[in-house]
Order: structure tokens, then C-alpha cells, then sequence
């Protein structure tokens, strides 16, 4: 966890490249939007947390564009400029919480100048991303409760450092558990197509000497009918008002194998990955990605010509399959949308 | 359909090799029976009633190196010869089913002449694979009865032709139903680690124009979750007495997912599958294979150095998830215990 994600470094966005993961760690240095937009785009930067540091940095990257030194007229940019930088990817509502936190900040002083308003952008961006350290670390001390010692964990994708500025969502927990020296193992689910788990995930958890096996997606049900997984924590890209939850396609799966085992299964979550706006997951925007991210693998063909795919790159999980959210201000459980509310009520930013 | 996956032709056998396809449809000629042990592990040739021809024509080639004139010897060789095939992979009960069959005819037939011996042997290795594309053909025959015009089929792995001598079994029966005038879709399931489904699947589906949609493993769910797979159809390398079947890794997975939604799942497998022996899944040995197959793909290392992996080559449905299972002689259903053993009974080889 020494390395960040993401920081705003020399007036740049610098993050981890995590396209060239786990055999390379390289650095993309992002000086303009449309540098970042294609960085989020490609999943040079992924993971939801990370994805609102990377929008609120992106804001401060597009400043250096706006020249008006009006306010109407540099409010109406920022508005345009944050519209450009949440069309990179429709899913996680992070990335669209903290572009919305940002023109908050400007509708709550209508009467700075222009110099104040820019001053105001790059509290607001730090504050984001201070946050998210601060958010991932009480996530951890939290879930960390939930593990025992000896318990055999299983997760999908990354909710990691890599997901976050620099701590973790799914995988802070388990960083807290060890720091509060439980031993456990941890099964990571290789999550295909693009593979985070096996290049991201695992990467992280041996460089932190966690004792992790990776598997194939389809291995999980084979471990949790030989009684090997005692809990399953996944993170989220942006959980609805009766706790409906999008992550990675498979994190379903994973919700109706947990279910049928009897295993407990946790999301890990801040509470800027809720969408306040949205009463279920069918109003989740599911993004779909490039058939080539199934057909081809590292460059060469795997499937054959003429072959169709389908390649939704998060799926929903209903609230009924999830046993409790992990959040900053402690475990949500069921149910969910009375106790969602009850959470976070008269805390509103 | 035209091409066998697998022929004994001028007394070598000829098989399409797998490894190699989509990109390549080249063949393998085995001369002795170490390339043929060799061709089996590498899953140059592989399905389990494709590996029951395989291993037939493996005692043919082993014959050329026996040279005894004496009856007890030959036996003696040709038992040891049944062993070291048998050896190469310990899933899929064809490849000892056919072993035994190939014994079976020297203990029928005590008195025979070690030329008898070779004419008999040579005689049911041909029967052997006769017998695999007429019992192919009436599964499907069968099971097509479950295809409805615009069924929404998912499958996993390749029980294809490439499974077989040239039919296949849970896609012979989707031949016949296309044969039939039947429209449908199917979903194939990539199939992990070693991408049978995008490999293999997707080809000769493709080949024989049937719609198909190429699908990672972990989507499965999504689509069953949004109503979109009507049916499901597997193969079977063992399936026990009553009915608990092994199968390619990530079948059991999507047997708990059809139950939970409610989708009926079906094995196709011939009587060659069923391992008599066997209570129950239990005492199904399933293969272990190399981690390389999940840490490396096409040459490429795509997960840290230091990860442990867990890479069954298969898992074992229970039979209580099984809706039916697909045989030559008609569909078995529940209870299985009571009525696979009355399906076969009187027809013991």
C-alpha cells in the first residue's frame, strides 16, 4: 500500500497503469481530459473509488483549459467538462457522485470569483481523495470483524489499493484483519475477461504476503460444495436505495453460489458508491464492452470467426442475496432499504 | 461433421489435434502408444467418448509391439498395455470402459489363438468406435425432443463432435434438432482455463451455422437472470449409480445457478459414461492439473510469481440437480438411483 493509484502529482494526474499489471508496474502521466478519459476508458484506472478520485482530479485538469475569467460563463465549462469526463464509463456512480460534489462546491458560492471557484474545485478534489484513505481505512476496521482466524475468504475481481486511492475496499478489510494479526487465506477468482483478479488482485495480496490461491470462476462453486470458503467479500460499482448492488459480472454468480452454500457474503462499500437516486438495480446502466475482450487474449485470436459475444462488464446482485454492506460507518444488513436510509440519514454533503 | 476427431487409418491413429484449433485444423498421427498417451494428456485429443475410441485404438497400436505367440504372455501384455493408457488421465470412465472392453473379449474367449486374439481385439476396437457414432446419433435422436423452435440453449465445454468420433453428445443433440427444421440460440460458455467452449465449441458450432453467442463463464448468471437461457445441455466424463455426474469444471456451477433459477438442466451422456461401479459422486476421482494452465495463457504470464492456484479439471453435480439425463436408449429421470439402474438392466455387454 505504499504506492498510491492515483495522485494529483506537478499538476497531473499520475496513476498506476494497470493494463501492463502484474508484470510491469509503469506509471501513466495524464496532463489533459481527454488523456484521462482515455485512461478510464482502457482501465489503465478502474475500481469505483478510484474512478471518483480520477473524475475529481480530471476537473482540476480541465481547468487549465478554462481561460474565462467569468463566472457564468467558467460555471457552464466545468458543467461541460464533467458531462465529457462521466461519458469515460456509465457504471460506477463514484465517478458521477464526486463530478457532482464538484459543482456542488460552485452552486453552494455562487458569489466567489472565478479564482475562488478554482481554489474551492481543488479543496473539494483533495478532500475527495483524502477521503477515500480515510473511507477505506474505517471499511477495514469494520469488515475486518467479520473475519476469524483460519477463515478461508473468496473474492472476485479487485477491490483493492488498485481500486482505491491506496487501501481497499474488499481487499482493506483483509489488509485490516492482518494488521490485526488474524490468519487467513484468501481464494481470488480470476475474473474474466480482463482478468483483474489473476494480474491486479493476486498481484497485490502476495506483495502484502497474504496467502492467496487464484482460481477460475468457474472453480467457486467446486470450493464452496467441498466446504472451503467461509466468506465472500466483493466491492461495488454502485449500490441502489434497497441495496441492489453492480460489480463485476460474476459477482452474481458468486451471490446465488453463496446462497445456495450457505455462505455469508459482504459487500464492501462507501457510502459515495450508493446511488441515492435510484430505488432498484433494474435503473443500473450496465456497460457493455468489446466482444474482442473474449475473443482475443493477449493479442491472438481464441475463438473463431463469426462467433457472437455478449460481454456486460458488471452484473446486479438483489439485495436478498447479500448477507450485510461493509461501509465507512459500519455493516448495513437487512433490510436493506429501510436500514440503507437509517445509515446514512442526516448525513447528506 | 464430415471430418472424424479421431480414425485408425493404415494402423496409426489419426486425430484432429485440438490444442491447435480454432486457428489451425491440423492433425496428429499417433505411431505408438506413448505419442498416444502423450496426445491424450496434452488434450490433443479429449472428451470422454472420444478418449473410449482413443484408448481402443490404443491397444491396436500397443499390439504391434507385442510379439509372443503364446496366449497367457499376450494377455499379460495387453493387461499391463490397458494399464499405461488408463494411466494418462483418471476423470472420463470411457477410456477404462473401453479398456475393459478390449479385455473382455480375451476372457470370453480363453482358447483362441493369439491370431484370433489380435482379429478379436482389432474386431471390437472398430466396434467401439461404430458403436460411438450410432449411440451419438440416437442421443440426439432423443434429446431433441427437448428443443422447442427459439429455445435459448447454454452450454459448457465441448460435447461436440471434437468430444466424440464425429457427433457429439449435448451438441449431437442440438444437431439433430437443427437436422429437424428447428430454430434455436445457443450460449456457449467459454470454459476456463483451457477455453474449450471459445475454442472448440464456438467452431464447430459456427462450422454447422448454428447461432451462437460466446459467453465468459462467470455470465452465465446474468443471462439466466434476465430470462434469457431456456434450457441446459452438458456431457458427462463419469457419471455414477445414482446419477452424480463429473464433468468439465464449472458444470456444477451452472447446475446450482439453473436451480436457483428454475431452468432445467440435462446431461447427455451415453451408457459408456456410466461408471457402474461407483455409489456415488464421491468416489469420482477428479483430475488435478498443472496451476501453468491458469497462471499462463498462450505463453504469456498473466499472474504473479508466488500465487498457489486450484485447478480441478472437473467437479461433480449431484444427481438432486440433474433434471434428466440423455442416453441412447431414452431420457432418465428422476429418481435416478432406481431408474438409471432400470434403464440399463438386461443390457450388460
Amino acid at each position: 500500500m505504499a504506492i498510491p493509484t492515483i495522485v494529483w502529482s506537478q499538476n497531473h494526474i499520475r496513476i498506476i497503469d494497470q493494463r501492463k499489471l502484474p508484470l510491469q508496474l509503469k506509471f501513466v502521466t495524464c496532463k489533459n481530459v481527454s488523456q484521462l478519459w482515455r485512461a478510464i476508458r482502457t482501465l489503465a484506472v478502474r475500481g469505483a473509488p478510484a474512478l471518483g478520485a480520477a473524475a475529481a482530479f480530471g476537473v482540476l485538469l480541465g481547468l487549465k483549459q478554462i481561460k474565462t475569467k467569468e463566472r457564468k460563463s467558467f460555471d457552464a465549462q466545468i458543467k461541460k467538462l464533467c458531462h465529457y469526463i462521466g461519458s469515460s464509463r456509465p457504471t460506477a456512480v463514484n465517478l458521477f457522485n464526486a463530478l457532482d460534489r464538484m459543482q456542488c462546491i460552485l452552486r453552494d458560492h455562487p458569489d466567489a470569483s472565478v479564482l475562488k471557484a478554482r481554489k474551492l474545485l481543488f479543496q473539494e478534489a483533495m478532500a475527495i481523495f483524502e477521503e477515500d484513505r480515510w473511507v477505506c481505512r474505517q471499511m477495514g476496521i469494520h469488515g475486518a470483524k467479520l473475519i476469524k482466524n483460519g477463515s478461508r475468504i473468496l473474492t472476485i475481481c479487485n477491490a483493492g489499493s488498485l481500486a482505491t486511492v491506496d487501501f481497499g475496499t474488499a481487499l482493506g478489510v483483509m489488509y485490516s484483519a492482518k494488521k490485526a494479526g488474524k490468519k487467513f487465506k484468501v481464494f481470488a477468482c480470476e475474473t474474466r475477461p480482463l482478468l483483474q483478479g489473476a494480474r491486479l488482485t493476486a498481484w497485490e495480496l502476495t506483495r502484502e504476503k497474504v496467502d492467496t490461491t487464484l482460481v477460475c470462476d468457474s472453480m467457486a462453486a467446486s470450493l464452496m460444495a467441498q466446504g472451503q470458503i467461509d466468506i465472500i467479500f466483493a466491492g461495488a460499482d454502485r449500490i441502489a436505495s434497497n441495496g441492489d448492488t453492480a460489480n463485476k459480472i460474476g459477482t452474481y454468480s458468486l451471490a446465488v453460489l453463496a446462497h445456495y452454500h450457505r455462505i455469508p457474503f459482504y459487500i464492501v462499500a462507501p457510502e459515495m458508491t450508493f446511488d441515492k437516486n435510484i430505488q432498484s438495480g433494474k435503473q443500473i446502466v450496465i456497460e457493455q464492452r468489446d466482444g474482442k475482450e473474449i475473443t482475443f487474449l493477449a493479442g491472438k485470436r481464441i475463438a473463431p470467426l463469426g462467433v457472437k459475444t455478449y460481454n456486460p462488464s458488471f452484473d446486479v446482485t438483489p439485495h436478498r442475496l447479500i448477507t450485510g454492506i461493509v461501509t465507512e460507518k459500519g455493516i448495513i444488513r437487512p433490510s436493506f432499504k429501510k436500514n440503507i436510509y437509517k445509515h446514512f440519514i442526516g448525513h447528506d454533503r
